[in-house]
């Protein structure tokens, strides 16, 4: 299957990073092994290995960020912004995708087998933090390789994994993209999050995690999880634009069903969710969002200050998961450890997902970015 | 017991106001008998009857709006508000307010027994129109023997009341006072109810709404539910200033529990909820939001066109549940249908649960409008 400006057919691939015997150390002080991460790579590392752009997913994401694979209809979830002649173009870079720690797309999470008991790890799987996505996508670039990254690129979640990356390994990264993100939750977002796992934790098929070994999943709490989650990703604005107050096509009388289009959107939302997602990783991933605060650290800026990355930072204006008081507070912290930083706050009508669509200033203004990263990484 | 400028002890009554002989007809045509009806009045009536206000209640609320009930510890939920020497003075005014019909808390609604059956209704109870709450409201009016109100006056689904009663019988209103209310939930708002009420329906203990005769309650869903309402009841600012990144005091360590104030906050409200609210009730209620829409019928203003109502339409400038432009776009229906109508957009920190707070500014244009009402009503 041959699109024009699409990179065709890709797999994921999978690398044992860690193993039992040699575990990876988590921030927390505790032990993981094994750690297998699931990834995908497009475009072609040069031989000098300096077009290597790292791709960090957001709360729900893959490593399948674009491409296709083999069967599926759809392309990866970031395919309208990578691939030949695309903002990150995979005629020039060499890009790099992968799961994170703690994730269920192929890279080593709560649902993994725990190797002491044969079963699933369930709640018994460690509390993650944003560091140890940065290690495990550290080690992945070690296996593949590649010692220094050309750019870092992420979205919300992505993004805070990118600033993790930055302020504590900058040597490893010329420039780092850090787009609809934030570096301390709001009481409120913590709030969504908090009703979230609340919804998972209680449903009666959640049996304190240990689900999987029943054969049954928590479904209505992960479907309510994910309704949810969708109302904060898109602007109210954006809502009244798709759907308005349309009835749902197939409703015939009213009552407590789909009686509009919205609530046919969530119901659908909810239901595809159910088919790719794992209870536990959400409640893994989502929990590091919440305790992510990389700012309020002593001295946590003494290594870009000796080091510097050149930052991109973006918001989008009818963002109100990640406002874009969020990115000006990263840049304002930034700034003033005296890293160059670019800060763009881009119109778009959708909200947080705005990350994740073809706006077009916003993939004009990554396609400049990229464009300069590369020309004055070849200087 | 006596507080100064309290009400003192107060009673919740009962009346009948339809019986099975003779029923309520409902905007939907179907019959609704016996229909009973739990209220409380404040103040004194005049012999002229001619200083009667009657409060409409929100979502959640209740009959007991203010003084305290033998034994409580709180008095009612608006008692800020009324009482003597308050802003809605009951030395000076007749103040009535009723829970409403589809509600919970004495008036017939889903939970009460269908005489059909001798069984809680339960989702055979028929679908509500706001109509249908105006109806019933005038109903216990004519029990009272007045004929005419002074004013009407609610915040939220309350304000949506009052909008409706003046729109369908502006001859019994001379004052009407909508606070923080919508005339037409957009895509964002019936996506948050949607949620709720799928929460409420997914519950294992929901068994179709027959719950009550299982001797069990939806908690799960209805917590979470109102646990979701509550994010969209304060501002972003109020639950930053309110509980920031505040860790829960009683937390040893991180995990999935109770780990931030915020947490323990929505848990509270989650939980307190269960002890006084109807999981029917609340799908009952929110779908008659989700369906109102005055405006867009035909000849909806021609009656008030004939018989203009003074209008009062206050909305708080951070609430984003039912934002100003709710309110704005009430005051411009009302405002081409030549009504007079005085618009506030009172600066407050606290969002949608502003009205039902003794914000300055608000309480202030409440008392000179009632003052105004009654100077004029003397005339």
């Amino acid at each position: 299957m041959t699109i024009p400006g699409s990179i065709g057919q890709v797999q994921t691939q999978t690398a044992r990073l860690f193993t039992e015997q040699e575990p990876l150390r988590l921030a927390s002080g505790e032990w993981l092994g094994p750690v297998d991460v699931a990834y995908e790579t497009y475009g072609t590392l040069t031989p000098a290995k300096d077009n290597a752009v790292f791709i960090c997913h957001a709360l729900t994401g893959d490593a399948h960020a674009a491409g296709l694979h083999s069967g599926a209809k759809r392309p990866g979830w970031w395919d309208n912004l990578i691939g030949p002649g695309k903002p990150l173009d995979t005629n020039r870079f060499f890009v790099i995708s992968a799961n994170l720690l703690g994730g269920c797309q192929g890279t080593t999470g709560p649902a993994s087998i725990d190797p002491a008991t044969g079963c699933a790890y369930g709640l018994s799987f460690p509390l993650l933090d944003m560091a140890d996505f940065v290690t495990v996508h550290r080690a992945l670039l070690a296996h593949l390789g590649i010692d220094r990254l050309l750019a870092a690129l992420g979205g919300s979640l992505g993004g805070m994994q990118v600033l993790q990356w930055a302020l504590t390994h900058p040597e490893q990264l010329t420039n780092a993209a850090i787009v609809a993100a934030s570096s301390r939750l709001t009481a409120q977002n913590i709030a969504f999050s908090a009703v979230a796992r609340r919804a998972i934790m209680d449903d009666p098929e959640f049996h304190e995690g240990r689900y999987a070994e029943r054969g049954v999943v928590p479904r209505l709490g992960l479907r309510t999880a994910r309704m949810m989650a969708h109302i904060t990703y898109l602007s109210e604005d954006a809502f009244s634009e798709k759907f308005g107050r349309t009835p749902h096509p197939e409703r015939d009388k009213p009552g407590f069903g789909i009686d509009f289009a919205v609530e046919s959107y969530l119901d659908h939302q909810g239901r595809v969710f159910l088919e790719r997602f794992d209870a536990l990783s959400y409640l893994y991933l989502s929990r590091v969002m919440d305790y992510f605060d990389p700012f309020s650290r002593a001295g946590v800026t003494d290594l870009i200050a000796q080091c510097p990355v050149n930052f991109l930072v973006m918001s989008f204006d009818t963002d109100w998961r990640f406002s874009t008081e969020h990115s000006r507070r990263i840049v304002k912290h930034l700034s003033n450890a005296a890293q160059p930083v670019t800060f763009r706050n881009i119109p778009s009508s959708w909200g947080h997902d705005s990350f994740l669509l073809p706006v077009e200033r916003y993939h004009d203004t990554l396609r400049a970015w990229f464009t300069r990263a590369l020309q004055e990484g070849l200087r």
